[in-house]
């Protein structure tokens, strides 16, 4: 690490010639595989922009001119380079380096990043103020190819293509989002990248335009109709040019040279530039280039071999296998995704049913109306989503799914705590947005046993429907045999006689009240454990059952306690006038960062240990631990 | 009313000659005036769109076809043409017709719409069902200039075009969307419109292109590289060419002959099409053609004179005036709009401050999100959005604003319940919404009094923060002068010696509350008033004070119960471990339909007449009525 060994801050890249940045970038590669290989994460978008990133700070002044990494699983090289590499090593790790931008970390991140798309907004706004308070700085937002579907880059483009105000967006354009890229857009990029006839006239020009060493915008101005009239020869670039930015590229995203001669021409031109730029993703790492998808969001791996540790049986899977299993005799069964067919499972549907399989790209919004609409005329489609981006959809679901009352079942994957990802991936809101609509039936499997019945049940409803389940292994708790389902109703797992306790717990959290009530049978104290299985409709009848019966309630669930079931259990015992004590596990009104699911389990005492002390302290004082 | 007497269902307008057509026009735009002059309504959308939904009718078979309208505000003469003429005059009222598509209504109403946007989306879902079912069918989204700068339609229009099934976009431009429009996307449409030169050629070569009466398949995919390199030299309708689109247009939307021939084209072509269709907002009622922002939607008003009756002064003229008096003062305040300068009242601001006046079109995502970049770069932002339309920003309010803790302030207007517009318009989620988010402050005002002094704070607050008030005349409650506020405090109101109940309300609720007091106080049961002001953070010692004094708390607030303050009261009391009887006045677990508010409020038991009987049967069963 020779190079890489002499770089405190940005601004010591800007030394280097084309040599040592070269030798910086294979060094950050080397740097990144170590360390991912470990840790795990996001690699191949990573290994995709080293150079881009290089050239970037080897152009620009940080923090004073300003990069908004779009989604943000992009920032490692960036990270190394900002003083970051001692903490290099805590990557996504627990109280660690975040591997999403963060402010908090370093001035050096413009602004939190985890969801896709948003970075052209940032930057118009960033550009914007600047602006206003005649302050002079550049503003790249960097944003992938697959981002580019996402609705708010439309938006952004066509308010900040209006405004005129200089700022640059570098579209990252490796073929893929997470994986292989869909939509009209992608082809049109195909276009672009492939007719190098094009590509050479259109760089012959805009070279011609801006060969002046220092330009005047009034000079600019008066070749704008020559340009327009060549621009319509060379219609390729047109889509974005029509939205108001200025089209340059395709460059070689490996090729430092031509990227810094690239930024240097658009840093001239005083309107928003797009620079359209060739990455790979995986780059220099044979296994990822290979495999992108798999090495897109990745667990530790070997680094010699590539090969991906393999996991027990995960959630993801029973619902998979449940669908697939489903669609073989239901033809009315669609499933959709938003650029995620992998990461939920939905890829094996797709092999078996590809006529019947829906990739969006990454469009939340379009997906649930979409998805909404083939409920309406006779489909049945199950649109799988992680839940931290089917916030994305709120309105979508409100109303062209609630209200319109369609028989959409969204397969919400990711529920909970995510882990790793951190603050901006945990699926910690879904129970309180989804409990606020009418009209919603939610819910939760607590083991693999239980999440193919409800995904049964949910495609045999006819009505809106969500099935929450968390990233990672599902347990089988095969001494409780999943009962039959109604609508609404809980399902008792255990009530010893002289009980002095109900637990009433939502999905996965059933396994932690199972093990408190087994905690608290060996200290003499029988509990009652429900598991609710809805979250919405609650089920009253078993709720008030229970605190009649027993006098004391904990309620366990992985979600917000805001908006939450352990608030609908309290308001629901004030109307219906039982007198219980109630006490509820839930996370609190705060983001909840990174860390291994059971750091941040122990963290909020939502482990069995830890709510065990609560328990006995609250009600139980009497009685020795 | 010739020619419309003889219309019972969409067939009948089929065996109209043109002549005919053109009469049935003037008839219904007659018919509109007059109901809307009485019921109000979105009147200059409506008046654009008659010849053209005629045309549509004369066209299509429905409901075997279908029309997807976008937003929905421009379905009155569809209403009318579809067996719903008699009920016509009871459109916007309790019960009667709704201003919006609905398929409860008819089925010739494809889909629930009111919010911006989803048209194409949900033709996509009906074009891919028919396919999947072998259902032949035509699908229609009819969506404005001004929808088009929603990122849903980027969404759609990405994933429409790749999918290649047929399905007709009709984008009814009539240069505005409420307000006039924004963004690049408006100024190409501008120019498409405008280039006379391009439309002639570009007609002539799809005419030649579909001059064969029955156009094989085939013939047509052999004529593509020929029409490809044609559209390089008309290469103004190329950006939605290139989404995957063949363009059609413009046509003049007012021509009915035109719009039957070019129908009949779009039709022939087996692949999604989009018709640019240029039609006058207002057509035929000179005050809305001259002033259609005005007549966007609007209250009763004069027919002969176009004068509306004025109101008494509202909730948003009170934010509009006090946000113009802080900006006087305060370089760093922005205003922003997602389309809807007047109707948040920022136009006066926009008079006053145009250099820090945005209006981004109807875009909200990118509305909050560009917002919190200014916010975050040391300008203080007003994004001034109606509380339904903020539901589209949930995943950008939450990441990009709370958790990036962003000091942006959010005007909530028409929070609450807002009337003739019914379900879709209803600002009844903001508050469960918002109580969710981490780091976000959620403030209320009770009256014309106490909102100024709450701008002012959450300008000062320098955190994210939300300043919810409903839609129309705010009151003002002289007896009761502002107290300073203080982060999380609410703000006693009367607290009578020997009081047996405690009221805690939110906003416009206080007046409720303070009017069921004197009721009460009439009967000889003191009652303590309280204004929580902050719906988060709760006001939790007063809250408990109240609670541990009285016994009985009554909770108002004009949201949905559920997510909303009186399930955070109830919570709150058990985990403070407080006995007291809490009976809370919400919105149930339904969609509110249309009506006078005074009616909704009524209907759902929030009124001081109606609540006061539950308290007295509650807790007061001894004392007389």
């Amino acid at each position: 690490m020779v190079v890489l060994e002499t770089i405190r801050e940005s601004a010591d890249v800007k030394k280097l010639n084309i040599e040592q940045l070269n030798l910086l970038s294979k060094e950050i590669r080397q740097e990144i595989l170590q360390v991912v290989s470990v840790n795990g994460g996001h690699l191949a978008s990573n290994l995709g922009v080293v150079e881009l990133t290089v050239a970037l700070h080897a152009f620009l002044n940080l923090p004073q001119d300003e990069i908004v990494w779009d989604v943000g699983h992009q920032c490692y090289a960036h990270k190394l380079l900002t003083g970051r590499r001692d903490e290099f090593t805590t990557l996504r790790t627990y109280k660690g380096l975040s591997g999403f931008p963060k402010p908090h970390e370093s001035p050096a991140d413009a602004y939190v990043a985890g969801h896709s798309s948003t970075s052209i907004s940032v930057a118009v706004g960033i550009a914007q103020a600047a602006k206003l308070q005649h302050i002079k700085k550049r503003v790249y937002a960097v944003i992938g190819d697959g981002a580019l579907s996402g609705g708010m880059v439309w938006e952004a483009m066509n308010h900040g293509g209006d405004l005129k105000t200089p700022f640059t967006v570098i579209l990252n354009d490796n073929e893929m989002s997470i994986a292989e890229n869909v939509g009209a857009m992608s082809l049109y990029l195909t276009r672009l990248r492939t007719d190098k006839r094009y590509r050479r006239l259109k760089d012959r020009v805009t070279q011609f335009l801006l060969s002046k060493k220092k330009l005047g915008h009034t000079f600019y101005r008066g070749l704008e109709h020559l340009r327009d009239a060549v621009k319509y020869f060379l219609v390729r670039g047109v889509l974005f040019e029509e939205m108001g930015f200025v089209y340059l590229g395709p460059v070689d995203g490996h090729d430092i040279a031509e990227l810094l001669k690239t930024l240097k021409m658009a840093a001239r031109i005083e309107k928003p530039v797009l620079i359209h730029v060739i990455t790979q993703k995986g780059r220099g790492y044979a296994p990822a280039e290979q495999n992108p998808t798999a090495f897109h969001g990745v667990g530790s791996f070997n680094l010699t071999t590539g090969e991906i540790r393999p996991k027990g049986r995960t959630y993801t899977e029973c619902f998979s296998d449940k669908l697939c299993e489903l669609a073989a005799t239901d033809q009315r069964i669609v499933a959709v995704t938003a650029a995620m067919p992998h990461g939920t499972g939905l890829e094996k549907f797709r092999l078996q049913f590809p006529e019947r399989f829906y990739d969006v790209g990454i469009a939340e919004q379009h997906m649930v109306t979409f998805s909404a609409a083939l409920a309406l005329r006779g489909m049945r489609p199950v649109a799988a989503v992680y839940s931290t981006f089917l916030q994305r959809a709120y309105d979508q679901l409100m109303q062209d799914v609630c209200l319109a009352e369609a028989p959409l079942v969204l397969a919400v994957d990711r529920a909970g705590v995510v882990g790793e990802d951190g603050e901006t991936h945990q699926g910690l809101f879904d129970i309180a947005m989804l409990r606020a609509m009418p009209n919603m039936t939610l819910l939760a499997p607590r083991d693999a046993l239980t999440l193919p019945p409800m995904l049964e049940y949910a495609l045999a409803l006819g009505r809106p429907v969500a099935l929450r389940y968390p990233r990672g292994e599902a347990a089988r708790l095969a001494s409780y045999t999943p009962q039959p389902l109604m609508q609404g109703k809980g399902e008792v797992l255990a009530e010893p006689a002289g009980a002095q306790i109900g637990l009433l717990a939502l999905g996965d959290m059933v396994q932690t009240a199972l093990q408190i009530a087994a905690m608290l049978a060996k200290r003499g104290i029988p509990a009652a454990v429900a598991d609710l299985r809805f979250a919405k409709p609650l089920d009253d009848d078993l709720i008030v059952d229970f605190a009649g019966k027993y006098g004391r309630l904990l309620t366990l669930e992985d979600g917000i306690a805001a908006g939450g079931v352990g608030e609908g259990i309290a308001l629901l015992l004030q109307t219906r006038g039982v007198k219980a004590d109630l006490m509820t596990a839930a996370f609190p009104d705060e983001f909840v960062a990174q860390g291994k699911p059971a750091q941040i389990f122990s963290k909020y005492h939502m482990t069995a240990e830890t709510l065990l002390p609560q328990i006995m302290r609250r009600w139980f004082k009497e009685i020795n631990l």
